[in-house]
């Protein structure tokens, strides 16, 4: 399918399944002499744990990041990083339930369909085990991004009908179960939460992502502008259904005189008075903030009863067994966090060659 | 910057910019064999022509595609596609106004910012004339899709607060002058949009695009999931700042009991009864049609005076000069539709190769 | 097919058959702000025109390439590079004879074999004049490295088995029909020509290659080792059936102590005392000259009597009418020397993210 | 760098230093479907493993591969396989006098002047460990060739000035420890690799790759053509300096009449009676086998002692301690063959929608 590698200077290559022996990823592309160690990744790695609170999946699961090449005396190489979790706490032989019948919302039926059989075993390589490799190799884009002091943050921003409202500081998203960034806010999503799993049933919720000011002209005019690989890079996170740059949706109801962002000076630099278009401008950054949404769907595994059919063609209804996430939103923060650090440390790197002046900067003696 | 190129088996690479000679396309990797004629592809150029109705900019271009390469005897060679574009009424020399002053919401100060300097006419390469390329590459992705019997259509769904509603047929956007494919209901836009030229203002909108049910299976499970593409696609057209599938931004507020799209028998085939989905999961087609929506922004170009900077980095004012286009909706619709097609054409052929049984299907004699 | 690219970040796509209405190349991603005029690329474009000597064939062809975009007010804007250069002698109608008759040694049987048909008239896209395309973007890669300083010089080396010797200014190689840079030795493999002529038939020959002395670090070291893409550059010329770097086949000959080129320090350079390995270690570039060779096949058209079958598989002769090269290297000369540059750009461009001293000498302010 | 990956249905991305905790390959893009376990991959690694005769390097590593990922009850899944060898035997430490001193012959200059530093334990990414991950990737390409019948073997032509000569089988290279086909000879070959090793010096030599006749239509055109990219695949191969292909550097001095391949009716099949152009004609399959070479230069590392530099910028003498291989080809043997199916396979599945009718074969009901 050849679909497991993202990125055009700074690539990565994800494997594994969530039944497997373990999961990885290789990121080639890396500029040598970035300092990094395994603790730099596991920080993020331990953020999509599961088992971290009520309303995450128990599979207890360490989820310890090792770094097989690329990292000589705390510096990378140049050459490609290698990143592997062992899987520790996977039980085959729960899954004979879900082997010969097709989960409503999930992949059971299209990797059927597409490939002739499937590895049935706890989604196998659908499974939310399969984000371990991109918020590894976000971790890496991160220190990438940390050199020109650029930093990236993501945070729930509602859950179900609760939504973040007033002032927050992203960074108190790290001290909520839900990733909203108030306490208090969180608390009434919480109590969203537990309503829905009294009822056997699961939410959805909305994840932002901010960034510190941008250096502009990141990002290519055409196919591969900022906010179209930014929106693939969302997109293919496994429940992700919408993606909004800066005013997004907003902007079909917004009138010219409205969505436009007058440029003024500040301290000798370009800079604009508002961000509606979210730090975007025909595709390359402005010089502003970024800031993207991703809207993430209720989880598909629900205690309820649900019709669907058999892989042999016959009407059934399917009790998914065990227990579920009751929301997908709260470890799927990092996961955002680390896809948008990803593209634009590509956007970085490729931006390097724009022009001839940069050219000259690099060979001339 | 190397972004000019979209594709993976099918490869698109667009050229050209709004004041110079000509604009064109290269399509790559399209299957020898397809019937293909240059009438096939005017057809979608006549749709994006500009001057059609009082909602568009009045530059008269006859917009007539040549085919230089890759078809013989009225069918595809299997060797690059190469199409042409003439512009014939372009006039430089009126653009002195912007050549000093980076307009809101355009590509001005950000093109400047990668690159060092810019063609200043008519927005250059991020003019939307670059749509064209697009375009006649999607009409050739639309001659793929029609081999296996796929439709693709898109339709306006919105003008500023002016939504479509009710039963439609999405082939009537092509009979109204707003691509709303309701007589009345376009009647109603028409009458916000000349308040807002009135306004000297301008208007965004929503683009949705439906297809025929599609083979289960097209995407890739992972980075290249088929809503992954498809949003890159879609985002990468000039104003678009939002992207959703199916129940798209909805699915936030859903719970998981309605969102899943419950699996049913039908005439032998899965089915689903619902298709909050839109037509994807886990990133792969699952047999439904699929749905997708593009949010548009208001036309940057508008006639009111707004705040600005020189490229001198002074600030200052600027009225922009000309008559514009009071929204670019309309006008996106072929646009939308074709980077659908393209990206469905594309994920058609990277799937040919999806399993063992296809292989042999090829070449056992 | 989608194999009409060329490059990482910057790219060519190819187009165009022998008897379409014109032929070309996009270059994209080349750096902004560099000086490019048609005059830039006609120098080499003449270079490769038929009908210049008597071993050439007599097609005229003036190959008038035009800039359709990429460039303004004399500069190059960062966005692609369409090149166009138009048929203006191509007799269709002529070719009856071979349009039902596989040609031995072209590419007749196996264009039919992938696609089912083929365009016949004049080879079509596997004609010598898809090199058009390359060259036209070599040409664009000269002015690239031109600003460091870099230059590449490809000469005749061999012709059947007259073989240039001694001493030689490669620039010599303009000077002579057979692109041999020595009068005597020329003249030579012209009495060679003559004879082969004579008796119906055709030669084959050498094209060698040398570059000033390039930046060490240069090419990437494992599947895109500077070798290893100038090797597929080349190969992929039509007739190059061997290509060798440095000693090239020698080393199998050679002994370690006598292979290995000692390294000296040279006015506080490292350099090496001989250069063996033709400029590359490890896949990267040492610093001195790349030295590179290319063998090219004589021309299958001849004048003599051939067995082949027809397209309806029947075994039968065949005589190819019409004048044809008698050796298709001097007019390849170009080629070759305009795949090295384009691929030792790209790789120039490839290296500016390398190491992170590059990141911070881009992006610090 | 973004240069470790191979392949575009097919990919490998191969990872790992000489003296890491391991190394290894994901190959994406397989065929769902296709058998595979650990033992059909170890084979292909037993054949490049280190110690197994007096003429490679006795560091005696067991190189057992792990299949981590993309398979399922003994078939592919059709997502990536991760494959991993450990490394058990290396000795850091022993590095001390290479550590500043950049060895003739070797990457150890040009990766610190890319990189700024490098992983100076045993060539690190430049070591031949790295050719494990190419191995691994090509074992899997075999299983797919497999299914359709086609078989590739690898074999030593020459050692030195001993080069094979007569009928032989392909398979005989696996019993004598020179991989040439022929005891003889292989004795004669011995005799001069024992006179090296005396002299404290090392031998080059040459590999020959053949196929069972492959499916007419593999490779594309132009950039992408089969023997473009087997070169690029071969030349990526450490010391691998020259490649030809069929008649390869002999072309030069043919002619026309000698050199094509003229065409013949064949059990109703389009076939040829010589096979000069190694089976590839315009860039494509003919139908006939492949014939490819590669020319190795010797080893590197040698006893004697060299003049070199520091990388402090001071002339200096070295002499590499330690045994070394005193020829590279016989390990490397399984290398080409694995690179040549890799590139085979993966050509085989873009040639897959190449025309129409393949199209209605996979996607008609």
């Amino acid at each position: 399918m050849a679909g497991s590698t993202f990125g055009t200077i700074l690539r990565v290559t994800t494997w594994g399944e969530s039944h497997g022996p373990a999961l990885g990823a290789v990121v080639d592309g890396c500029p040598a002499g970035i300092s990094l160690c395994e603790e730099d990744i596991q920080f993020y790695m331990n953020r999509r744990k599961p088992g971290q609170n009520p309303y995450t999946t128990p599979r207890s699961e360490s989820d310890r990041v090792e770094i097989l090449s690329g990292v000589f005396e705390g510096r990378t190489t140049g050459t490609p990083i290698s990143l592997i979790v062992h899987n520790t706490n996977q039980h085959s032989g729960d899954y004979s339930t879900i082997k010969d019948i097709y989960r409503p919302g999930h992949a059971d039926y299209t990797f059927d369909a597409k490939y002739g059989f499937r590895d049935y075993r706890g989604g196998g390589r659908s499974s939310g085990r399969e984000t371990i490799g991109r918020v590894a190799a976000g971790a890496i884009a991160m220190k990438i991004l940390a050199e020109i002091g650029i930093e990236v943050h993501a945070y729930t921003r509602s859950i179900g009908p609760v939504c973040l409202t007033g002032q927050f500081n992203p960074l108190d998203a790290l001290t909520t179960p839900t990733g909203i960034p108030n306490a208090e806010i969180s608390a009434s999503a919480e109590t969203y939460l537990r309503q829905c799993m009294t009822e056997r049933d699961s939410a959805g919720g909305v994840i932002e992502c901010i960034t510190s000011p941008l250096p502009a002209g990141l990002g290519e005019p055409v196919f591969d502008k900022a906010d179209a690989l930014l929106s693939q890079a969302l997109m293919s996170i496994g429940a992700v259904k919408a993606v909004e740059i800066g005013d997004g949706i907003q902007v079909s109801l917004s009138k010219g005189s409205q969505n436009n962002d007058s440029f003024v000076m500040q301290d000798g630099q370009v800079t604009t008075e508002t961000n509606h278009c979210g730090g975007i401008l025909g595709g390359m950054t402005n010089g502003s903030p970024l800031l993207i949404r991703a809207h993430v769907k209720p989880t598909p595994s629900i205690l309820a009863e649900q019709n669907t059919v058999t892989t042999a063609g016959e009407n059934t209804v399917i009790t998914i067994p065990g227990r579920h996430d009751p929301v997908i939103v709260p470890r799927a923060v990092v996961v955002v966090e680390c896809m948008v650090a990803f593209t634009l440390a590509d956007l970085l790197l490729r931006n390097m060659s724009a022009n001839v002046a940069s050219l000259h900067r690099i060979y001339d003696k």
